[in-house]
């Protein structure tokens, strides 16, 4: 291998915690893979320039048993490495390890120089609000469909969604471009019904069109979008990659509001021991891919995500990153209306809730059931005073 | 809900075989929930639309008891529900149950009005072959790095590399832009490289840079590769996003051999329950997107992967799928040149075989050690007479 004849770095470097599970024998082997594999990826012994062991290779800074052969390892790589790409920062945390089981990415740490690089979300919890005008209670969300249904059809749910009090009403996800239900149409009567809503109650409902598209066709689907009256966009990170979300966040003319929908993400979180953490997938990475909120499985729900790991995304979602503000935690998964007041006691005030299928079980009057919704939400909130008990 | 006015599908469908671990008497119900929510999604009681019921829920054809708990599930889904988007048709597939465990998508068959909507591999087995000029032995590939190492550096690695008989030399995966091995030099002086060994040679060594990039840098990057004579790109899927690659082969100007890389794919295949079966993953998957070759990690590598699953693998890589031409597998992941025999021997011919430190590990003449690397490739091609021996 050649000697590098001039590598310099800046010496500043990020932080990755990794969750390893393994005889404490193996463990550090375990872990000084692990800064090799996302670095240089090349066996070790063979590397004789101490430029490159010094400042490339991943530091294990430190390790700490946590349970039975369960270690949390901390290790540090340059910030050069992942340099301004967020596809490349992925790759350094979790690119090649996510072959590896037993290992978890279960949170990062970016230092200024390094996190300023991303504008992370557009609005964030504080922004999201103040575009609705609501800062006293939960925000209120709800889905048009099933597929199957027109344009025409949708439009009428929306009308009367946005009439009941709903804060955000989003497609499916499964909604695109199908020929028995037309993107263009969709998002044109759909903006125009919840603007004829909102004439009528005085209310900021917006419409959230799904924009997750083929590559190359994201950007015109969210100005069409856009120009039709959507207020913010859905968007499936996993389906579309996560910095597709990211350059649709920063696009200043397209500034919208986005909910980040998790569908094709689960695999990562499935296994407690390998994967990525849910405070890591679905908090850290969509904010710094710009989402304003993420959709995730309650605990109690059709998914099986626990409490614990409701909490641990929150607090992905809302801790300090630097510049990169909190997101609003968006509870989902066949939720019903008699659990909105545990959820507010278990999540706070600052949460989306997004109710779905409920919404139609509850009688034929829909818009009777969105304003239920709404005073169950107001209870509720009034009641826990907007802490979130941590339980 | 609304009755849908007028749907009215081609009755066409696409399927999917599920692998469920579940006791008997529930595999049923837990089947025609993957139906329901995959299209639909909304609470199959109230969907009282004839036409949505019959037309668009998922349909489960059959369910199979393939071991102790364990079953295999039929469903099909009416094509227009993907419509003419691979991000769609994922979503369909697997967006989500991702989320849910103890389910896993092992292969899915699509009609040919469906396969059509996408032009898969632009070379394939047969066209990489062409291009390089080799037929009678597997195709030898490495990779340039470690990380650390300047451009011209890895220049002359490449230079050497090329000399020696690779087919095939690609960036490592963690190079991108990064400020100490800027995109742009690199190229520059790595294919400027390769051409002069090719000269040498009158070999048609190809130099793959990665292109994997922030969404919407992708194409400038792949066009100043073509530009500065690359001969192929490496892409990174999980990274960014399977469409990408899709849209990146799908582009006549573009039009270059694509090595698919694993990277922060791992995870789908980990938990043999859940997930997503390798044979999609890494086959299936990487030839709608359009990829001419899949890099994966061998058996008995750094990575854990069993000789079974690599099989799939390559089933998925090579089977029928309508027009959509089989590719190479790519074994991978600290392979040796002791093992190339027992490579050639378990995958047969039509293999790339991909060595990256070992290469630089036979002793300090780069050169020796690809002409080595040739001559038991070809050796070893000889004597199995180009069957793989499916063991």
């Amino acid at each position: 291998m050649p000697e590098p004849s001039a590598l310099s770095l800046s010496g500043e470097r990020f932080n990755a915690l990794y969750h390893i599970t393994s005889p404490a024998a193996e463990v550090e082997a375990r872990a000084r893979d692990i800064c090799v594999e996302q670095t240089v990826e090349f066996p070790e012994a063979l590397i004789t320039s101490a430029a490159i062991r010094d400042q490339i290779i991943g530091r294990l800074e430190s390790v700490e048993e946590i349970g039975p052969e369960r270690f949390a390892a901390r290790i540090s790589y340059p910030i050069e490495a992942a340099g301004r790409e967020l596809t490349q920062l992925l790759n350094v945390l979790f690119g090649n390890i996510s072959i590896k089981p037993r290992v978890r990415l279960v949170r990062f740490d970016l230092p200024n120089t390094l996190s300023q690089v991303y504008k992370g979300p557009r609005f964030g919890q504080a922004g999201l609000r103040d575009l609705l005008g609501v800062h006293d209670r939960p925000l209120l969300c709800t889905a048009i469909k099933p597929m199957g249904l027109s344009p025409t059809e949708l439009a009428e749910l929306a009308y009367q969604l946005a009439l009941g009090g709903i804060d955000l009403i989003k497609d499916d996800h499964g909604l695109t471009d199908q020929s028995f239900c037309p993107f263009d149409e969709r998002i044109q009567r759909c903006a125009e019904a919840v603007a004829r809503a909102n004439a009528e109650t005085d209310k900021r409902c917006l419409y959230l069109p799904n924009v997750s598209a083929p590559a190359g066709e994201i950007d015109a689907r969210a100005r069409l979008a856009k120009d039709a009256g959507a207020g913010g966009y859905l968007f499936c990170p996993g389906l579309c990659g996560l910095d597709a979300m990211r350059r649709l966040a920063d696009d200043d003319s397209l500034g919208l509001p986005i909910l980040s929908h998790p569908a094709f993400q689960g695999s990562y979180c499935l296994d407690a021991d390998s994967g990525i953490a849910h405070a890591v997938l679905y908090g850290q990475l969509n904010r710094l891919g710009g989402a304003d909120a993420t959709i995730f499985p309650n605990w109690g729900g059709r998914f099986s995500y626990t409490k614990a790991e409701c909490l641990d995304l929150v607090d992905g979602a809302t801790r300090d990153m630097g510049g990169i503000s909190p997101i609003l935690p968006v509870p989902a998964g066949g939720m019903r209306l008699e659990r909105v007041s545990e959820m507010v006691d278990f999540y706070g005030r600052d949460v989306i809730l997004l109710i779905g299928g409920d919404l139609h079980a509850q009688g034929v009057d829909l818009v009777e059931s969105c304003r239920r919704f709404e005073r169950l939400a107001r209870q509720s909130s009034a009641a826990t005073g907007g802490m979130r008990s941590m339980k």
